[in-house]
């Protein structure tokens, strides 16, 4: 049955400017993907609408309940006055660090792995603090609008599944990863080469049962804390599944160095999961991508590799700032993230308000001056259509965007009470990422389906 | 009537640690001050406990209304398994810019005055659009637990009366001024000289009958807004009556060169307001300061100004990187602000964590590089007790510790869920104050006196 959205539609087709339509419509096929993006309502009679929904009165009373099964929405959902937005995507979290956000935030990335990470993570071998945060985690990723998402889990294999099963149940649709460590970890997070392969596998094979709609995605932790081996092992499972992968590149300076010398033979550290196959082309993440040379911002070019920007991260744990305008003139694919919970926050308006801060910091460093700061609708776009092409180069369906062929992932923002300034969809929108929260969003659509609050307690 | 209220008591005496009570009581005379922090109960039955508050199940139901007369409170205010800390200080906030929160921020400073800050402000001359704003503004201030604050109005002297009023209405006990702006202000935010001098007076006059919990402070907007004349008639309204003054000092470049061709004949930025009577020592507020000469920071130093740093909007403005840890290891009273709306987001938290961002990103600026970053409990004291000696200096009571004589001025914090990462008292306040919001304040207490949200909807 098609429908047809009604209201304020922003978003981004491109970095340098926003798609805004007053009062305008998104057209959304039965299979849940935009047909066209429309100024008017020509298409009504075309399309037969039926029933007129102007649930905007009751937004606590969902009208769809997540439910592996199709439900047949009311042909016009009439939501003047509101946003329409694409829901935001974030290729870089850490579900397992959410209980630990701000902590331990007073040291850099080693030490704090050490003092205040392995510590939590390792907490998630109890099933029950694992559901308990999970839940926590999943319902906060819903309450954000974050409703795709690749995720690092812990190495546990139980709770792992535990996650994948939680985000299908709440009818989110993101990848999830097992971590990989086998080695320079504490004892009580550690795993031998074999039972960390032998558990990805099942994983992966119990996933595509149980979880259809949540992707595996292959997550060695970084190259100082997994053998060859296991990277081998991992690189054999990318290429027997056809599998995504993500990880960690160039963070932290004591980290590079530490790769250098681990691995000497091997000139770059993004050669080294080259060398393992763990940056198949066009399906590779690697989170913040800080200290590239020249050659490894090539070769993440020539993979296609999305370089998730973690710029609350990087401000946390004083990793550095990155170059983003240079990044993004060498033509990386550079999207934004949360890095929760080295970023402190789930949210990823906040990122967004980060990142562009941080490409103003940079313009102080040496070198910089002249590097143009992000703006408002790049950074959207680099949190919204950008990250959103990963879930399509996997077969995923595409999303982060109103054009024909996209996923309807969508937002409806209801701001505070009226608009006395007058503001234009787009002075709207920018009130929301800076200072509106998840109050405002009154519903969150995934692939034409809304979808209601997860283990409402 | 002694109270004591039981808690998990955490402040900052010292900017380098965390006074921290795990089921701590803080002692509160009658007259709101506090009288002593203890570990356990001891003074119970010394102070006749007669009632027992116990009244965590019931948060919707304020026991006292805002009201001008004191209320009694019960004897002991159960509140453990909450947080109790001193609520929050902003000593630089601009009311009538709230509505533009993150609006026309891909420009600097100037253009952003002219562009987006002017016309808004311009709109306050209407009552009506000044009511509902300072009613929205209000009630976020008290929500967001930021209780004492010095805030810029607009140069409308009815709009400053009426926003002066509303906060005497709230329980709230800000300082207040009305922006004086004679030059290089558009048309229609412009105003004669005599005119601004003598609604200054009429305002001071009048809020001293009638706001007598809100202070009144004066406001030249900044110098190149500012005739020699009305700098003068300011700097003896501030002698006649013994008044604070709030302003802008050294934000960005082109605006310190403009300041310089200006006024020639004086050697620095800062001294122009000194030279006009317009730094009063100790009780002068200014904001930025991040292009401090050191013998600006000498000047600061000596009159024991009030430096108030505002990350949020420094990055939003691409203005610059404050040094702090020069500034503070020069001896400057730096404090932390929110410029809202400069600064995004009036939340005290998300300043405290900007500020420690900053102060990270400043360590890959040259000649930065061995600047220790703020530590949490250092930024927490910058935007508590630091600020809160302000009032104290002005004889509207210190706040921002639980240090004997303090008004009680505080919030309480019940995070959500329960805390199976049995984190201590600093660890939860760690977690409220990055990844924390609104909702978790309980209640706020000012002077004493619990304060309930004002002109609820």
């Amino acid at each position: 049955m098609t429908m047809v959205i009604r209201g304020d539609v922003v978003f981004t087709q491109k970095p340098g400017c926003f798609t805004a339509l007053e009062d305008g419509c998104v057209v959304v096929g039965d299979d849940g993907r935009v047909m066209e993006v429309t100024r008017s309502l020509p298409d009504l009679t075309l399309h037969g609408p039926s029933v007129l929904d102007t649930g905007i009165e009751t937004p606590a009373a969902p009208h769809s309940e997540p439910s592996p099964h199709w439900k047949p929405e009311p042909h016009v959902v009439d939501r003047r006055g509101c946003l329409v937005i694409p829901s935001f995507v974030d290729l870089h979290v850490h579900a397992a660090q959410y209980p630990m956000s701000g902590l331990g935030l007073d040291a850099e990335l080693l030490q704090w792995l050490r003092n205040t990470t392995f510590p939590t993570e390792s907490r998630f071998a109890d099933p029950e603090v694992a559901e308990t945060w999970y839940r926590r985690f999943v319902r906060r990723m819903w309450r954000v609008g974050t409703l795709r998402f690749s995720a690092f889990a812990t190495l546990h294999e139980d709770s792992t599944l535990m996650l994948m099963r939680l985000c299908q149940e709440a009818g989110l649709r993101p990848v999830i990863g097992k971590v990989n460590m086998d080695r320079n970890s504490p004892e009580d997070l550690s795993e031998g080469t074999s039972d960390s392969l032998d558990a990805t596998r099942r994983i992966i094979k119990m996933s595509r049962i149980e979880t259809p709609d949540v992707g595996y995605v292959v997550t060695p932790r970084f190259v100082p804390a997994t053998t060859t081996r296991l990277m081998e092992g991992l690189g054999e499972i990318v290429r027997e599944f056809g599998l995504p992968v993500q990880s960690h590149l160039d963070e932290n300076r004591s980290e590079v160095d530490w790769v250098h010398r681990l691995h000497p033979d091997i000139p770059t550290y993004a050669e080294v999961y080259d060398r393992f196959g763990l940056m198949p082309e066009g399906r590779t993440i690697m989170a913040h991508c800080i200290w590239l040379t020249d050659s490894e911002r090539e070769l993440l070019r020539g993979r296609r590799v999305w370089a998730a920007h973690c710029p609350q991260s990087n401000l946390n744990l004083t990793s550095g700032l990155i170059p983003v305008r240079r990044d993004l003139d060498a033509g990386l694919g550079v999207c934004i993230a949360s890095d929760v919970a080295a970023g402190h926050d789930p949210s990823m308006p906040r990122q967004i308000v980060a990142a562009i801060e941080t490409s103003k910091a940079k313009t102080f460093e040496a070198g910089h001056e002249k590097d143009r700061p992000l703006t408002l609708s790049e950074a959207f776009y680099m949190a919204t259509k950008r990250p959103g092409e990963f879930f399509g180069a996997i077969g995923r369906g595409r999303v982060g965007s109103f054009e024909p062929g996209y996923d309807f992932d969508a937002l409806v923002i209801r701001e505070e009470g009226d608009n006395p300034l007058d503001l234009s969809p787009e002075g709207r929108l920018a009130r929301f990422i800076y200072d509106g929260d998840d109050r405002d969003i009154l519903e969150r659509w995934v692939a034409g389906r809304r979808v209601s609050e997860p283990f409402a307690r």
